[in-house]
């Protein structure tokens, strides 16, 4: 497939561009029986959505999804789910000025020489806006996991450039409008972003994502291993440069006798693995980390070429987010639930249940 | 699919345990014509072989790689490659003590989870054993890219535990047991190697690959981006537990300024970005990082249990890898030459050819 | 994949049922710069398009088809094509007689069982109302395949009932209600009709379709061979219950000295393979045939079952289609363009040009 | 992927030529703890095997499958399974006549456009030897489906040439060497044969293959409806020019009043459709029907040309089958075993269990 479509058994498909008419996706695979409807979705749409703080661009979309089909009465049917999002900002802007520019950190060049030509407008296909329907369709995914297995997927903002979360309080994640969870930072961070919104620069993070409920067995040895697949999913969002299961790099400097997690009747003594063995959940959390650079829109001018060759010097114009981390932190949860669901599904179709033949341990 | 085969286009799939009689792949979908023999994969193998040196294991196996079809008078015809290696070392040891132990840090708990049984025998399918088809499958490719494309691809350790490579030199590599760029710290290595055997214990890596050469323009949007393929295929590696495109978790803390990799008519002036732009290759080298676990297999007792839900103490005896990053090199090398063989192809598939429509700019 | 898609590298995925708000697809892996406009869709979508007949549905629908994304500036950009029609006659009908009813001859027994619950109205997404959208990705694969390989696919009604055609005059097919290529049966035809629809009953029918300027090489053997795909994409059309390729079914009682193309420098000596040898086209124009069933929506009363498990007995009421194999045409056109468009691609991937190393012989 | 593998769920990729070293394939997604052996593969190995009997090719082959992965203490992993059959009657033969040759009715001509280069001996890949591999697969398919579901494949010559079976007696098929269903017809099958070979001429047949005690609900509308996946795996054997599910081509002269299945709550009054509404299996027998074209290997001499562009004759020495129907039957067996195996298992991933959530209608 020329890569829209992500999963196997649980298929996302997405369209749409930045300034397009509208963007959309297809879920295929969705069990049907599920209670849904575009409330489920929204909730999570509204988290992503542009402009709902002083630290996100002041792009308006009101993102409101609509269901196509693949719901009947309130419920899933099984076949395949059509969504759809119109785009409102549409604004006939002038986009002389970007049409033949390479902006720098941008995609402009590479989609340039790629496809040999590219919908300038907005940054195109390759704008994140792109992620709204995968959020859309993560919440379906979201919801399935829930309802029917207890999965729970919780996000948050570890670190933002310099300043780092001491402490993980799930509480504290929807009271802020950077999903921060330790509630101490929320001052520094504020001056921080005032600051570094006023240089005109942008900044780097790091997005965290836990998954708890997980059954023992979700995985597909050897190359669609659950922590090569989640791998795939959250690298594949915007920006993105590193991921991490577990202590990640933190490994590199690590003795076995400390990284491995011991087991014993009543559990494991810890989770360095980030709840994957031989790329097969063990049951406990799955913990998972994203590196966010800072986005390239910035208002310091920089150094590219044009289309034809020449030099020329690149500003961006207008409020962008100067951390795209924040409102990755919906994103990151919609693609693990993707990956989850898929991985539920795929194992179910070899193993007769998910409940497997030997009693689990508890999970500490 | 069940997981045991990578790519869409230059389609990998492998079979084979730790201890059964043979391990084998398929490779679906290498271009007719290439010259390709035996020894264009032993090559590799011999670089990936347990036994090579006192810092790896000292289970003694050839790896003798037999090309069973796909092959005529010495160039592939486009047809389905088989590729096998028979398993000598295959000692009726006894395995007893084992098979109802659930090692920790290994798959042995997953396994036993996910499908009810499994073949106890040196970790199954689950042991590192079944990278050396990969090795052998990565080989075709990167004969292929460099061949057609002039592809390099080169790997190297970058960090073992705390001793970090300060200057890469490539032509080193090769050079030493560890395929350690900085030959300045291969004393120190061989010291810190010596202590860890004798301790017992085990430790961390870090490995990097280079790919040099790659044209502009690979890469699917959205969900199958070049660095998510990557990601996938590396993350896929036993014992990964972290992939950096690039810069990596370093963007944290990076702003906007730092991290874009400003253009001129003569090139990038830097490569922050890995080689990557919006999931397509950009023309400059492609760069990533990877985190291998310490291996579980130490003579250091832990706690676990058994499958009846026992406590039990677990003492792993003989020679293994103290250091599993040693061998990954070529292993990292060979996923990068499959996932940029199949996003070549793929990218042959959409558009007419590879060389693309606007001049490339230079490369610094 | 859970079914709703179909191909490889131009990979089609639809939505969308009978009496849902709209039908969707995503067209992924379009090449880009093709230029391309809703008309160019819309004149297949309005021969296939219900109620413009004396010999079809009543139904009234504009069946306007949308473009969503991946066309900018009148070209396809290479990104996925998302589309869309909007169901307008969605009349809120009182389906509450065939709620609990299992039709014989359709799927309502089968959805039913298979997902616990159905979209009752009009079939849901059983009912051939979903072709429209293949219709609409067919049309673009129909222009790539045209502009930029010289490939041209006409379908025609072969067969209607008793009534088959003598001679088959490409120029008579669009100038008839039924697309039939011989003129001298059109009274005939429109006799046959008349009493049929008179009688409440309904007809089965052969539809053949052609490709011609197909190049030699396309189809991947073993299992994805050309007429294996072609065979799958045909019997996925509603109602559809034969493919034959060539000589099809004919070949039972055929001598190989009869059934062999004999080939010299000038070309082949004739077609009875249909234009595919070992899975692979030959450069002879493709011949495929499929036997459509008569529509089970009839009004004569017929023995059935509820739901409950009650007997009931079943009478459709309102004008369907009494011979479905006529609107067929357009439909099997499509997806012959779907499947040729996408090998065309996938044949590209592996092969370096489609242009073949020794010369094509001439076709007859 | 390029067109060796086949199934989602269960996958069966297969390498191997007519004339090389060995065939093999991996089968991917197999559930665990399924009992099996070699034997079980034997058996139907053993049918499909050449030299029985006077009617099939002389060539000398033991086909002894050896298992290389995948099963443990007698039972299946769960992981992917490793089969090989050495090639013995690899006699190295003088091919330099047929080296440059284009013979007509094969793939010759078609392989040496696609791929550049072909392995010419004894048709290389094209061979239907390859179909060894299938079977060996579809044993393990048939062996998972009866154990667990009880569901039944069996196959027969229906026809060959202008001889049709009256009855289908299925104690009779194993009884004679044409797996002919009508005892009373095996004289005249045995004349029949006797004359053919003495021509040197070969002929066509007609093969059909029935499921009993498939469960409702097996399927995937749109476009991977059962129905298509049987014909993609049937017209995918080497031969076969036409798919027929249940009346097939005979619906063409049908009225809706003939053709539609009537139901009751005792269940269903006849089979017109062969087991599948809608795409999906109604819990009636599937049955399908292939037509196999008369192979092209004949002593009779017939015009051709060489890969040079020169006039040339053709004649096939040596015993080849002269009905390639006859052996087709457990390989049609194979197929739609595969089919039936993997839509189970994507059945199962999609929905909680294959008991659908209504009764199920009793079976006539």
């Amino acid at each position: 497939m020329s890569g829209n479509s992500i999963g196997q058994n649980f298929v996302v498909t997405t369209f749409g561009e930045s300034h397009g008419k509208a963007l959309g996706c297809i879920i295929d695979g969705c069990p049907p029986g599920l209670e849904l409807n575009e409330a489920d979705m929204q909730r999570d749409l509204d988290r992503r959505r542009p402009g709902t703080s002083r630290y996100t661009t002041a792009r308006r979309e009101p993102d409101e999804v609509r269901v196509l089909s693949g719901i009947f009465e309130g419920k899933t049917t099984g076949t395949s789910i059509g969504l759809m999002i119109e785009n409102t900002d549409q604004r006939s802007k002038d986009y002389s000025n970007i049409k033949d520019l390479f902006r720098p950190g941008h995609a402009d060049y590479t989609y340039q020489q790629k496809y040999g030509l590219r919908d300038y407008r907005g940054g195109g296909r390759s704008s994140a806006r792109e992620t709204a329907m995968r959020v859309a369709a993560g919440a379906v995914a979201k919801k399935y996991l829930k309802q029917v297995h207890g999965i729970e997927i919780n996000g948050y903002l570890s670190q933002l450039g310099p300043i780092k979360a001491d402490t993980v309080d799930f509480s504290q994640i929807e009271q802020n409008a950077f999903f921060f969870p330790d509630e101490s930072k929320l001052d520094e961070l504020d001056e921080y972003m005032r600051k570094l919104i006023k240089s005109g620069d942008s900044i780097g993070a790091k997005v965290s994502v836990v998954a708890t409920g997980v059954p023992v067995g979700l995985g597909e040895p050897v190359f669609d291993r659950l922590d090569a697949e989640i791998a795939h999913a959250l690298m594949g969002i915007n920006a993105v440069k590193g991921v991490e299961i577990g202590d990640g790099f933190g490994v590199v400097n690590q003795k076995g006798s400390e990284h491995r997690d011991l087991m014993s009747p009543e559990g494991f003594a810890s989770n360095h693995a980030g709840g994957i063995l031989g790329g097969i959940s063990s049951g406990q959390p799955i913990v998972a980390h994203i590196a966010m650079k800072p986005t390239s829109s910035i208002s310091i001018p920089g150094e590219s070429m044009t289309a034809q060759g020449d030099v020329a010097e690149v500003v961006t114009k207008g409020r962008h987010d100067p951390c795209v981390g924040i409102r990755a932190v919906p994103i990151a949860e919609a693609m693990l639930a993707i990956v989850l669901m898929d991985h539920l599904l795929r194992h179910r179709a070899q193993n007769m249940d998910v409940n497997s033949q030997t009693p689990e341990i508890g999970m500490r």
